[in-house]
C-alpha cells in the first residue's frame, strides 16, 4: 500500500498538459487561462465623474460659489467647452471631465438657478471641494499596459467583465479533458429498470461521475456500463481510450482485477497505482496508455461513496493539472465536528458531512450517518469530505479536522439536519 | 436609505415562487427538488458480500477450518445452492450471499486446495469470523420507503447517482428563471470595439451578470446595450420583460434616474427599493411588473463592482427562493483579515476579496487594491466578498470578519498575489 499523497504525486507526475485554445467571451467562464491579460488602455480611459452633479474648478467653490453653466456633458462624448474661471458643467455619472475642470460636485448638494449653479445649497454643508473631488482620474483604477489576469487562473464571471472591458474577446485557454465513463458488472442494470430483479442492481456510479464532471464543466461521453466479460470490457474501454481521461467504475477489487488487468493490458494500459492507504477507495487504481500524451486511467471503486471519494481526492486534481491550473491542490479548510468520528487504522479515512456555518461564523461538520462505502444515500446528502488523518483512532466533538469542499459548500446555517431521520 | 436587510426583505417578499417541471436524470444536477425522493426498494437489495472471498457459515470456521466449495457466485444472480455445514461458495464484492451463509472472509486471508479452501492461510492471523462478518445486510444502508432526499435541496452530482440508484429517472424540479439583461449608456460600446474613442467604454456589466447567471445555471438572454434614448429604452425594457428576472446595469443614478423611472413606469413596473445602505451599490433599484406572477427587474448600479455586489447580495438570494431553495441566504463564513478595511459610515460595505485556506487551516482573506467601485479589475481577481458592518470605523488585520462567497471561493492555501503588482 502506498499513501494518498505518494499516489496524489504519480498521477499528477502523468497528467499531460493539454494545448491551449481560443474562444470566443461567451464560452470562456470557468475556463483556465493559458495566456497573462494586459489593459490595452488606461481605465478610465478619462477624467471621470463619480457623480451627477457638476464638473468645477475647486479654487472657484473655496466658501461656496455661484458658477455659470456653460456645458452640459453627456457619457460617451468627449467635451468640447474647456471651462474657464467661475464656469461649470453639468456632468453625469461615467462622463468625462471638460478640460479646465478639476472636481465634480453632486447634484444633490447645488440649487440650480437659470443658467447658474449655487453652491452649497441652503441648509447643506458639504464639505468642502479640492482638486479630484469625486473624479476617478484616467488611469486610476488601470494603467494602460499593465498586467491584470495571469494563465493558470479560472476565469470567473468579473473576469468575464474584465476582458470584455479590455476588448479581449478572444482569448486561449486550456483545451478541457474529455472525458469518457462507464461502470462494470453483470449485476448492473439501467436507472430506468423499474423492477430489478433481486440480485440486480441499477447503475449509479456512470451516472455520479458523468453529473461530476459536468458540474466541473467538462465535457463527458457516458459509455453506460460493461457486463463482467473481456470481449464486451475490451470493446468499452477501446471506446473510452479515445477521450483524453478514463473512468472505470467497478471490476478493480481482487476478484474482477484478475480479467481487467489483462484487458487494461491488451488495450496498452499500464498500472502505476494499484493499492492506497485510503478509506473508503482502497480498490482503486490508477494507469497511463502509451500514447504521447498519455490517456489518464481512472478505475474508481464500485462503491458510489468510494467512487465519488477517489475521484475528488485523486482525479479532480489531475484534471485541473491538464489544463493548467497554477495550484492544483484541493483547498482543505479546518471545520468543527459536531459528532466524533472515527479513523481507518493505517488509511487516511474521508467521510461524508455536511459543512455549515455555526452563529459565530465557524464552519461545523456533521458527519453523515452512513453505512459505509456502498451508501449512496449518505455520500448523496454531504457537501464535504472530512479527513482524519492515518493512525487516528478517534476525534471527539468540538475537535477541529480538516475538509474537502464538494458542490454545495458550505451551508449558510449549522442546522442542517439528515432527511433519513 | 434603507438597510440591506430590509432591501433584502421586501424582495424576498415579492420573488414569486416558479412552478415545478419534469426533467431527466442527466437534467437534474444542479436543479432544485421540488418533490421528495424515497427508496423504492432495499439497499442492499440482498446480503451483499463487501470482500472477495468465500460466502461461509461463522460457526463451522471457530479456531480455523477446510470447508468444501460447492459454488461459485457471481454478480446479478441470486446463488442456488444453500450452504450446508462445513460448506463455502466463492463470491465476489456485491455479490449476493447464499442461504446457509452468514459471514464472507477476505481471499487473501485463505489457501485454495481443490476442492476445499482453507481459512486462515498460513501466516496470516485474521480476527475471528462473527455473523455478519465482512457482509452488509439486505436494507442496512437503506430501507424501502426511506425518505433519502427532501424538496428544497439542489441536486449534487452523488445526488444524481442516488436518483439512478432508486430508479428516479424522471424528476420534478422547479423551473429555472429566465434571466434577460443589458446595459445602458451612450459611452458603451460592444467588447470587440478595437478602439473605442476616448470618451467611450466597452460593455462589460451584461457580459458580467450573463457569466454570473450561467455559472447558476441559468438561462439567459443578453440583449446588448441601451443607448440613452428613452424610446430606445423602452423597447428594450419591452424585449427584457419576456424572462421571469430582468436586469438593467447603469442608467440608475440621480442624472439618468430621471427618464429610466418614466420608461419603467410606462413600462408598469413599480420600484418598491430605491435607496439602500450599501456601499458600492447606493444607486441600486428593484421593482415588480403587475402581472401574476410578476417579473423582478433589478436595476444595477452602471459600476461593475456595484453591480456585482448588489447582483450577490439582492438578487441572487432571490433567485434561488424562485426555485425554492429551502433557505436562500447566502452562507457568510468568518475569514481572517490579512490586512485593515476600512468601513462606509451609515452604509454596510463589501469589500473584493480573495478568500485562501493558512497552514492552520483558518481561512484567511486579502482585501483586493481597489480604486472603488468602477475597478472591475479588483473584483475579477475576486473569490468572496468582505462585509464590513455600518457605522464601523475601521477593522485591523488579524481580526474575523464575515464574507460572501464568490465562485472560486476558497483558494487551497493563503498565498496569493496580485497580479497587477
Amino acid at each position: 500500500m502506498i499513501s494518498v499523497e505518494e499516489a496524489l504525486r504519480r498521477i499528477l507526475e502523468r497528467a499531460p498538459r493539454l494545448p491551449a485554445e481560443t474562444v470566443g467571451l461567451g464560452a470562456a467562464r470557468g475556463r483556465v487561462l493559458r495566456e497573462d491579460v494586459f489593459a490595452d488602455r488606461d481605465l478610465p480611459p478619462f477624467h471621470r465623474s463619480a457623480v451627477d452633479g457638476y464638473a468645477v474648478r475647486a479654487a472657484c467653490l473655496a466658501g461656496g460659489g455661484r458658477l455659470r453653466v456653460v456645458d452640459q456633458i453627456p457619457a460617451g462624448t468627449m467635451p468640447k467647452v474647456r471651462l474657464g474661471p467661475g464656469e461649470a458643467a453639468a456632468i453625469m455619472t461615467g462622463a468625462p471631465l471638460p478640460e479646465g475642470a478639476d472636481a465634480a460636485i453632486m447634484v444633490e448638494d447645488t440649487v440650480r438657478d437659470g443658467d447658474f449653479v449655487v453652491w452649497p445649497a441652503p441648509g447643506r454643508t458639504p464639505p468642502a471641494v479640492e482638486p479630484g473631488n469625486r473624479v476617478t482620474a484616467r488611469g486610476a483604477e488601470v494603467l494602460r499596459g499593465a498586467k491584470l489576469l495571469e494563465a493558470g487562473v479560472r476565469v470567473s464571471p468579473a473576469a468575464v467583465g474584465l476582458l470584455a472591458t479590455v476588448g479581449k474577446v478572444r482569448v486561449e485557454v486550456a483545451r478541457r479533458p474529455r472525458i469518457a465513463v462507464f461502470s462494470t458488472g453483470d449485476e448492473l442494470r439501467h436507472p430506468r429498470t423499474a423492477r430489478p430483479r433481486p440480485a440486480e442492481i441499477r447503475d449509479a456510479n456512470s451516472h455520479l461521475i458523468a453529473a461530476r464532471c459536468r458540474a466541473l464543466g467538462l465535457p463527458v461521453r457516458r459509455l453506460g456500463f460493461a457486463a463482467d466479460d473481456p470481449d464486451h470490457l475490451a470493446a468499452t474501454v477501446a471506446s473510452g481510450l479515445v477521450a483524453d481521461v478514463l473512468f472505470i467504475s467497478g471490476g478493480v477489487s481482487m476478484g474482477r482485477y484478475d480479467y481487467v488487468e489483462p484487458v487494461l493490458e491488451r488495450a496498452g494500459v499500464r498500472l502505476l497505482v494499484t493499492a492506497v492507504a485510503i478509506r473508503p477507495g482502497k480498490p482503486f487504481v490508477f494507469g497511463i496508455t502509451g500514447d504521447a500524451p498519455p490517456v489518464l486511467v481512472f478505475g474508481l471503486p464500485g462503491n458510489p461513496v468510494s467512487a465519488l471519494t477517489t475521484f475528488e481526492v485523486f482525479a479532480r486534481p489531475a484534471l485541473d493539472a491538464m489544463q493548467g491550473v497554477a495550484d492544483a491542490r484541493p483547498p482543505r479548510p479546518s471545520v468543527r465536528l459536531l459528532a466524533p468520528v472515527r479513523g481507518s487504522g493505517p488509511r487516511r479515512a474521508f467521510l461524508p458531512a455536511r459543512v455549515g456555518v455555526a452563529e459565530d461564523g465557524t464552519l461545523t461538520a456533521r458527519p453523515i450517518r452512513s453505512q459505509g462505502s456502498g451508501d449512496i444515500a449518505a455520500v448523496a446528502l454531504a457537501n464535504a469530505l472530512v479527513i482524519v488523518p492515518e493512525d487516528t483512532e478517534a476525534i471527539p466533538a468540538g475537535a477541529s479536522v480538516e475538509a474537502q469542499p464538494l458542490p454545495g459548500f458550505p451551508d449558510a446555517g449549522a442546522g442542517w439536519h439528515d432527511p433519513r431521520r
